[in-house]
C-alpha cells in the first residue's frame, strides 16, 4: 500500500511518500511544493500548489492520502489563506480519486514520538529512524512523512483487530 | 465574453453565468452546488464542490472568473471552513485555464447598488433588472451573478480607457 502524506500551507506544502508492507515502512519520496512569488496573486498560487499535487501523484501513483489538519492561527487572515491552501490541495487528492484522511499535529506526532508534545527535531529524527533515512528530510517533508507514517499505522489498526479475532476464531 | 460569477461557501456555493457585449449584459445560467451532509467529512464535500464547478464549467465554457472575497468571520473555525471552500472552488477554475479576479463584498454592492452598504434584497433585486429577469434567483445565486456582473463592469474601465485614449489620438 503507498501512501501519501501531506502538510499544507500556502507558501510551501510538504509532502512525502512511503510504502507500507505489513510493519515494513519503506521510504519513496517527499519534498515540498512551493506557491511562488506573494505578488502572483491568490488564485495563481493556488493553481501552483493544485497543480504540483497532481503531479506528485501522477509521479508516484500513491494509493491513499493522509492531510494534517489544520490548526487555528490566533491571526484570523493566516487561518483563512493556510485554509484555502488546503482546500486546494485536497481538490487536487480527491479529485485524483485517492482516499483522503485527516489527521491532527497532535496525533500524528503521538504515533511518531509517543506524545503529542514532541518538539518539531524529535519528529523529524523518529521520521528519519522509522524510514531508515541517512539524513532527516527538511521540516515540511519530515512531517509530510509523518501524516503518512501515522495514516498507514492508523489504517493498520482495523486489520490488526481483523486478524487477532481471525486468529482466535482458528483457535477455537 | 461569458463570465463566471462565485459564491464561495462550504455548504453552498452560488454561480451564475452571463455573456457580456459591450454595455450589455445577458443572464445565461445560476444555481447553486451543494456540498452535501457534513458527515461525509470535510475531504469528500470538499470534492463535491470541486466537481460541481467542474461540471458547470464543462457545461457552460465562460472564458474568465471571478469570485468573491471571504470575510473574516468572527468564528474562527467558520473562517478555516469558508478558506477551505473558497481553496478547491479556486482550484477548480484555476485548474480549468480560467484567469480567476477576486472582488470583495463591498465592491460588488457598490458597483450593482451603487452602495457598499447595500442589503440583500437590494443586491438581489438590482441584479434581476440589470439582467431583465422576470424573477430574483436565489441570494447565493444572485450574489454570484453580482460578482460576475461587477467583474464584468471592472474589465471594462481599462478598456474604455483604452478606447478613449485611442479616441483622442484619432481627434488629434
Amino acid at each position: 500500500m503507498r501512501w501519501i502524506g501531506i502538510d499544507p500551507g500556502l507558501r510551501t506544502t510538504g509532502f512525502g511518500v512511503i510504502d507500507v508492507e505489513g510493519q515494513k515502512l519503506t521510504y519513496v519520496a517527499s519534498g515540498t511544493i512551493e506557491s511562488g512569488d506573494p505578488a502572483k496573486g491568490l488564485p495563481d498560487r493556488l493553481g501552483t500548489l493544485y497543480q504540483g499535487v497532481k503531479e506528485v501523484l501522477d509521479t508516484y501513483h500513491p494509493e491513499s492520502a493522509a492531510i494534517e489538519e489544520v490548526f487555528l492561527n490566533v491571526n484570523p487572515r493566516s487561518t483563512l489563506m493556510l485554509g484555502q491552501a488546503r482546500g486546494a490541495v485536497i481538490a487536487a487528492l480527491v479529485s485524483a480519486s485517492l482516499p483522503v484522511s485527516e489527521f491532527s499535529a497532535l496525533r500524528v506526532k503521538q504515533a511518531i514520538v509517543g506524545t503529542g508534545r514532541a518538539a518539531k527535531p524529535q519528529v523529524q529524527e523518529m521520521v528519519k529512524r522509522l524510514l531508515r533515512l541517512s539524513r532527516a528530510p527538511g521540516s515540511d517533508a519530515s512531517d509530510a512523512l509523518g501524516v503518512a507514517i501515522c495514516a498507514a499505522h492508523h489504517a493498520q489498526i482495523p486489520q490488526a483487530i481483523t486478524s487477532a479475532l481471525a486468529s482466535r476464531k482458528r483457535k477455537r
